[in-house]
């Protein structure tokens, strides 16, 4: 059975993981506070991805602002496509989605044109879903936030819809303090902004949200990655858009086609390894292939890691061949240089054809001209004189036809070092937020109104809760101390000496500590402390000058076994 | 003498600290990127800082949307009063702001009106500066970048131009989750915006930049923090706005009111171990108060810590006490109950006057009203009726007249546990992108043109990096290997073996790195190799397998000389 958001979202609210945003102003649609714990959560999320690409993979970390000017939506296609339609109440004035409204009326409205779509609402008698008034006109709405910078008319400008611009533009700068190799690799985590038409589903689809992304620039005819080696024979369930879902080893659906390239099979790998590390449950992840028709003209391939949640099966992220449509894409609407050199390991000879000029015949005929008419012969295309009688070059504004035997078709050879190439990109690009969410998905469990979220010591906002049994007889000062040792050693801690101990350990099991620590009578005797585990409920005891190591391997997914051998 | 802006700018370019941002597209003024080291560097600041804050004083942290709604902004005043003028040159339409054209031309331009300053500026035959055009007349621009949310009409909304709004609006939430009491920190590190009109001097004053603030709500009759005990006797170099500036310690600032109170004297001295441990130069910084007419009419005190950097002495943080001004401005705006409830030691008996009624005399005057007549009374607020030989109450839309003889003032007691108070709140705001520029500067050294910058090794962005002496007879796999082992303990390495040692370690001293690591042949013989201090240029040799424990000491803060007794 599938968790209830509403119940999910509101411990969510109860316990400071997220709140609706500027609430006291009757909020605003798709946006959402990060309270406390949802703050901590998110950033061990996006740690832990950091370490993998930044210090595992050695991509390289940028951060670019979120105001952009309209050439960079122009070439990226934003400016133009993308859009939403919308309908709008005649009576109340509400706005919807236009496509979602002739959900069932149509096998996919989405395919629809603004005229289609409204002929289809018309014929089926859709009303407003708030008031029961009349629609207007379907009409197309860009999604992306926009804003004018500086006085006066000021420069039109927008919210980045993604953070991946930023890196496309920075191909340069990048392979640069890359020292010009490929493949090369960068990531951006960092917000985002999609003005929708009518957000629902919590944080799924939010307003303003947070991305991580990552573009390797590949070698387009290299694209493998050094660690694919080590994985390779790694399996995983994946659903291709052709044939059956199938597990499949990841050279196996390499060498079938199924996924398109070493390099894109690799990073479908990590995010698996990073999906099951921040506690997703593998039972309720999958890959998917887009369909052909979903996926974008210029996509070599392309495959969603989904998430099965209260909201049903949603993506979480997404990892691209893009080939090299954004690269190009800037380049020819910026005129930059956005290419990377290709050094031969030897140098080559080029064979070009060309147009050589006839001096011997052109003098008699061009007499003070021959020499500009030989230069201008020289500088014709092959192509528009080939197979001719006569060529046409232009001296002073003046057509001059030049006969056949003042030339002729010859092959130049030369040396190159290399070659300049525009780079192909692969990019995993995922959303934080929906992450988050599924995470506490996953992590949530309810017993007899018991909730505990069973989040992974990795990525648990507080790490270890430290209690004195009474807040009296010196215990309160014992377990100060011990609360401050943990944070000390940098990791996250919480003190409570107030209620029940039942009552605080309940209180941590709803906000995922993976344990608890508290200091008791015995420990005045024998400087020992119960550390219960969270998931078991079982207890040892061990010596409070050891709690910080034990909660890091506690947490780093040792045994409560191994931690009571910390003691000896 | 001062570092001069553009040769930081231009290493800050070369070496992928900072680029202008959408270069490609002619750039966007008051914008950049953040390259590899920049966003290392960066990150590493804010994680200081987080430490400090959030581990350190328990302050909690929020993570709040950008994009708010006006109402945030009526409340705050950013709507109506956060402005500048500007003039648009005629001719060419640039636009400048307005009391810079004036500089000079009048002691205080920022004191002028629209009118008076349209008439300085033309009185004095100001011209366009770019183009020498005529200019227009002065006119206001608010700072804050505005958009629109949703389809069709959409709803105003900003880009936030500080984090703080959203936690003054969140303080219900936050006070909850601290189990209500007082006092309570919260803290939020993201970018902000502003819309400058001309925005000048690199990353100083930027239209989208980094904050770093904490909003501490206290009791308004208990401004103190636990850890001012601890610092009091500490002494700081104070610039007050009366007197001379000199070096006080902070109970003696306190007792004088230099520092109004203990818990803004306690974050002015963690603001300075802030500044000094991420390496600003002791000698390069001051704590300067606000004059009285820079203050805002809320504020009890602000102070301002200030850098001398390349463009003089500059703002990089505020610390100020802004008394109730923002939790009551969001109060009264919206109409929510934003306050803390001060729960008394012992219930307090509390004396009300009222006037009550006597229904001896009542009865026989109002007979089967007379029930209606006492609630009227016991109603009516005691200045109404007091010394007056009657009183007039309303039944049924009738006025009726009731003599003194029907009621009396006299005297309840009641028991109350407490009361709601609106918190005092103190603001320590940190701009980040202006606090890394004087990082860098600070760090500046160029000696013969060898640059080298002097990061200490808190925020350096590679900690180190490991070098073999040649690239080949295996001398490279061993350097690999150490460079593995210092990621894996989570210590941000680089590897490099092209060019001389010499310009391997020149490259590094660029970019701050405090030490390095270099392989060599008797690596191979005796498992050792050379560890080189930037600062110092000197070298001990440590055996290979200490390096994560030793670059971790150094970097720490360690001398090389304890370093190589780690070897033992």
């Amino acid at each position: 059975m599938r968790m209830d958001p509403q119940e999910l979202l509101s411990l969510c609210k109860r316990r400071g993981f997220l709140w609706p945003a500027y609430d006291i102003y009757g909020g605003l649609a798709g946006t959402y506070d990060y309270g406390p714990l949802g703050t901590a959560l998110k950033r061990n999320i996006e740690d832990y991805w950091r370490e993998l690409y930044v210090v595992g993979e050695e991509f390289l970390e940028l951060s670019c602002p979120i105001v952009a000017p309209e050439a960079v939506f122009k070439a990226s296609g934003h400016a133009d496509a993308f859009s939403d339609m919308y309908v709008e109440c005649t009576k109340c004035g509400e706005t919807f989605r236009a496509d979602h409204l002739a959900e069932g009326l149509h096998e996919n409205p989405a395919s629809l044109d603004e005229k289609q779509l409204g002929k289809l609402l018309r014929d089926k008698g859709v009303k407003c879903p708030a008031c029961g008034g009349e629609l207007s006109e379907p009409r197309r709405f860009n999604l992306m936030f926009k804003t004018s910078v500086g006085a006066g008319k000021g420069k039109v400008a927008y919210l980045r819809p993604e953070t991946a611009q930023g890196m496309f533009v920075n191909f340069s700068q990048v392979y640069r303090y890359g020292r010009e190799k490929l493949p090369v690799g960068v990531v951006q985590i960092g917000r985002a902004f999609r003005n929708e038409i009518s957000p629902r589903q919590g944080v799924i689809r939010l307003r303003e949200f947070s991305q991580m992304e990552a573009e390797l620039f590949l070698h387009p005819d290299n694209k493998t990655w050094p660690r694919y080696k080590n994985v390779k024979s790694e399996a995983l369930d994946l659903v291709p858009n052709k044939g059956e879902p199938r597990r499949m080893k990841l050279e196996e659906a390499v060498h079938d086609k199924v996924i398109a390239n070493e390099a894109l099979a690799y990073f479908i790998w990590l995010t698996y390894r990073f999906a099951i590390d921040i506690g997703l449950s593998p039972a309720k992840i999958r890959f998917r292939q887009h369909l052909e028709k979903e996926m974008a003209h210029y996509a070599a391939d392309c495959w969603d890691l989904e998430a099965d949640i209260g909201y049903g099966w949603t993506e979480l992220v997404g990892i691209a061949d893009r080939g090299s449509y954004d690269v190009q894409a800037h380049i020819s609407h910026s005129g930059a240089d956005l290419t990377a050199f290709e050094k031969f390991e030897e140098p080559r000879e080029i064979e070009e054809r060309i147009v050589r000029p006839n001096f011997g015949a052109l003098g008699p005929i061009f007499k003070g001209k021959a020499k500009r008419v030989a230069e201008a012969l020289s500088k014709l295309p092959v192509g528009t004189v080939e197979g001719k009688g006569s060529a046409v070059v232009d001296i002073d504004g003046q057509s001059l036809e030049v006969p056949g035997s003042c030339f002729e078709i010859s092959t130049r050879k030369e040396k190159v070092s290399g070659r300049k190439l525009v780079p192909h990109v692969i990019e995993p690009s995922y959303g934080v937020d929906r992450i988050l969410y599924s995470v506490l998905d996953h992590a949530y469990t309810k017993k007899d109104d018991y909730i505990m979220l069973k989040l992974k010591g990795l990525v648990a906002p507080i790490k270890v809760a430290v209690f004195p049994l009474m807040a009296k007889d010196g215990l309160d000062l014992i377990a100060m101390d011990i609360y401050e040792s943990v944070s000390k050693a940098g990791i996250t801690a919480y003190y409570d000496d107030s209620g029940s101990i039942g009552r605080r350990y309940a209180r941590m099991d709803e906000v995922g500590t993976p344990c608890c620590v508290t200091v008791d009578y015995d420990t005045k005797a024998d400087g020992t402390v119960t550390v219960r585990e969270r998931d078991s409920a079982e207890q040892v005891r061990i010596k409070k000058s050891v709690v910080p190591e034990a909660v890091r391997a506690l947490t780093g997914g040792a045994t409560l076994k191994a931690i009571s051998s910390i003691n000896g």
